[in-house]
């Protein structure tokens, strides 16, 4: 089995090395990391590079392909460009699952992908995914025949060990978890717009942005 | 404030990219992931490369170091580089906060620096990290002093989030919490050793490893 983590300018890390650590481990796969160019890849905040081993043209069929979110902007680059959403549709065609988290929901529907069908994506932009004739809906992990869609950045943790159970069974995929030793304990419980302070929540609506 | 991250031949992602994602929105902070040459350096899975951006020689006095864990092997390479271990040495000196995830608090223990400290660590090696006179703990998050390590692999969300707490505050750790939407959803509850199916745990402490 062919995993392809799609990378791209200004992706945001832990939306794909979430389902990367919780996918990787299955049986007989094989993960590749692919960009419209092979090579080194930069994230949102400028500082880390991933490198991807392949360019889009290397990678006609993957079995699972897994689109990490970014902010909007970054996102929006990729929704505009063909070669990117042409390559999600043709791998679309043969793939067994077709997955993102965070905005990467946003690049599905850009490609066409999610039309008529419920996803989910960084709480954000439950509005913008609407827009795409999308269903949205607020939770975090959200199958749609083979169309997989989790919620912001951290969500893509959780949908992995959901995909790795559907494939290889629950104590295949509760192995993963111990072995990642996925037991959170956040410090805080707010996590959700419905659970965190009603003024931070605003200050995010509002455009608001951690410091740098 | 500068944070380093540090990658080494066969380091896990996620141990790097959980703390990296929670600590990077701090105010006023700067991530540069090093390692003993800069350039791409190889995970465990041997399909990803990071980028450090730097050498160790090119970075002095970091204010935050992080160290990420690996599968043993990977690791006891490191705990035997002296170019690594003197590094940690140095750096430690200066730094507000020494920290590491899963078994990259070994090699904070092989370069002398938690002699006589609680510290945690993935939970399959509790008692390696007990030979190197610290007092191993079961906790998911452990602070000593200046000291903070993070039980296996996923901890280092955790450790991110109680960490950016103490630096900036709760309300700025719970506004990084919402942007990385952290409500952890798990579709198992197998994330530690006294929770997984006991014949999990015994699979893995008898040296069973997830198929690739």
């Amino acid at each position: 089995m062919q995993i392809a983590v799609l990378l791209y300018d200004g992706f945001t890390a832990l939306d794909a090395i979430g389902p990367y650590q919780t996918l990787s481990p299955l049986p007989d796969t094989e993960v590749v990391f692919v960009a419209e160019q092979a090579g080194p890849v930069q994230d949102d905040n400028r500082t880390l590079s991933l490198v991807a081993a392949k360019s889009l043209a290397e990678v006609s069929g993957p079995d699972i392909v897994v689109v990490p979110g970014g902010p909007p902007e970054n996102v929006q680059v990729q929704m505009d460009n063909e070669a990117v959403t042409g390559w999600l549709r043709a791998v679309d065609a043969t793939t067994t699952w077709t997955t993102s988290v965070c905005t990467g929901s946003l690049l599905l529907a850009a490609a066409g992908l999610l039309a008529g069908r419920r996803a989910t994506t960084h709480w954000l932009s439950r509005e913008d995914i609407g827009k795409h004739g999308v269903e949205p809906t607020g939770d975090r992990v959200v199958f749609d025949g083979k169309y997989v869609t989790a919620a912001g950045v951290s969500s893509g943790i959780d949908m992995g060990l959901t995909l790795a159970g559907k494939i290889a069974g629950d104590q295949y995929a509760q192995g993963i978890q111990l072995m990642i030793e996925y037991d959170p304990q956040p410090p805080y419980d707010a996590g959700s717009p419905e659970k965190a302070p009603a003024e931070l929540v605003e200050f995010f609506r509002a455009g608001g942005a951690a410091q740098k």
